[in-house]
């Protein structure tokens, strides 16, 4: 038998128990504060919050939420009235350390009472100083993650992530990508495949996120280094908030406001035309779409 | 005879000219940076950034470009290929004092060679803390520039001010309002009617900002009214990358991405559920649409 929303809805409330208690043992010392919010439509969620000694901001976010699609988007879909389900789990972290990357997953099921189901999701990982080992050991996991499922999943959801987190006004990625997937149906796999891929994505988080954490949370930093740490912020936000179109949605319409927003940095700074050190430039001359970091040797 | 587009832009160029040493000499040790730029199509700009004592960080911006409207542009205005001229002054200051607030001006002029003309523009503030006293100054000076011209403008932009400058998905006001307008043509007033009414509107500028300044600027302030600030420039932030139109038109057509987003605070922060204590409250409470501040008396 296929698994039913409400299968998945536990699965992925578990998997938020499974990430939160192992990011308070990774930070040491902070702890998860939970708001639990319901939507006037139907559903809710909790929101889960983290400020710790390592971790300056984090949030890991479920929500399940239902109630009837409205008319500008089942007309776009194609298809016709219906009550709709949608299900995910949403995580983004701002170390406090300019050596540690934010990291950001999403893993979400959405089904429509006529028929309709499609699974999305991804990790990505945004490096303020790119480091050549971490970025190809992020890609390696991920690509190991994809290819238990499906050999074609890597290089299809790598290139849909560097096309997807791309910061057009800057001509910039975010980061060093990832992967990104949506939309994938009943063309793509089983409900059962499609719900075990998304499971092993969410489950892949921690051990990718500890391997990044282990190796640069107690680096050293200087003042310039958390200072170009809060400019590439700034980007972050500028995508966030200019192209990301999950944000867009819950903006448009009336979301929770702060749960959508957790995402935003906990301190940012813009200057008009930042002077970039050679460091620095060499983490932006990364920035790049279509950079194979699985087999990356140094030019 | 009608003013031509290179009266009306040297025009321009003066007042940013009077602007930036008003404010050099207002802020007492600040002096502009410049960036002259030319854009590929035609045209180009001077954008000239402010660090002082008092301004943390401010930017003052001529431009005057042209080239052939693109044919999306064109066909939503109902007119055929042509080619366009659109010179501008743009203003924010973002006040290192969080009593002092964030100003922005705009005063624009636009012509196809086809016969099309109009003019936009406004004044607007963003408080961190609403002063009753100095929100009623403001909106009285804005009223007594607009009566000057005509007593149907304040009315009508204090209005057109409300609605622009809204951030919906936080259902605030930006700040305290101001006056907005745009597309204003033949249907309006004539060419020199206009011009005079928008140099006017730009020369308001100084006294208003002044006035703002003085009262503000040396006031004393604690950790936690600075900590409101950067977080009300959060808002700020908010509003410009989400739903200011002249912001996104730029990041959309490749304008200049540093004059563009000048109007971005040095710094900022975003707290998942700020707290706010008495004092904020009460600024909140007065970030709405339709209060008559020439006339505000506390409830």
């Amino acid at each position: 038998m296929e698994p039913d929303k409400y299968y998945i809805k536990e699965q992925l409330m578990s998997l938020q128990d499974e990430i939160c208690s192992s990011l308070e043992a990774l930070d040491g010392t902070g702890k998860f504060h939970e708001d639990k919010w319901e939507r006037p439509g139907g559903g809710g969620g909790r929101t889960r919050i983290i400020t710790g000694q390592h971790i300056e901001k984090g949030g890991v976010n479920f929500s399940a939420v239902e109630g009837n699609m409205p008319e500008k988007i089942y007309s776009k879909l194609g298809i016709g009235p219906n009550r709709f389900f949608a299900t995910g789990v949403s995580i983004v972290l701002h170390p406090i350390n300019p050596h540690t990357p934010i990291i950001h997953m999403n893993v979400r099921y959405f089904e429509t009472d006529n028929g309709l189901w499609w699974f999305g999701g991804g990790i990505d990982l945004t490096p303020h100083y790119v480091d050549d080992v971490l970025a190809t050991h992020f890609h390696e996991s991920l690509k190991a993650c994809c290819d238990n499922a499906n050999e074609s999943y890597y290089p299809e959801f790598k290139k849909w992530a560097d096309d997807y987190f791309y910061v057009k006004h800057r001509k910039e990625t975010r980061g060093i990508g990832g992967i990104f997937f949506d939309r994938l149906d009943k063309n793509k796999f089983s409900k059962q495949e499609g719900l075990d891929y998304i499971l092993s994505v969410g489950r892949s988080f921690i051990p990718i996120y500890t391997h990044q954490f282990s190796k640069t949370a107690k680096l050293d930093y200087t003042d310039r280094e958390k200072e170009w740490q809060l400019h590439r912020r700034g980007r972050y936000v500028e995508f966030n908030l200019v192209w990301d179109r999950g944000t867009k949605f819950g903006l448009d319409t009336d979301g929770n406001i702060e749960s959508i927003l957790m995402s935003l940095p906990p301190e940012t700074k813009w200057t008009y035309r930042y002077p970039y050190n050679e460091k620095e430039q060499n983490t932006l001359d990364k920035l790049k779409k279509g950079i194979d970091w699985v087999n990356y040797k140094e030019v």
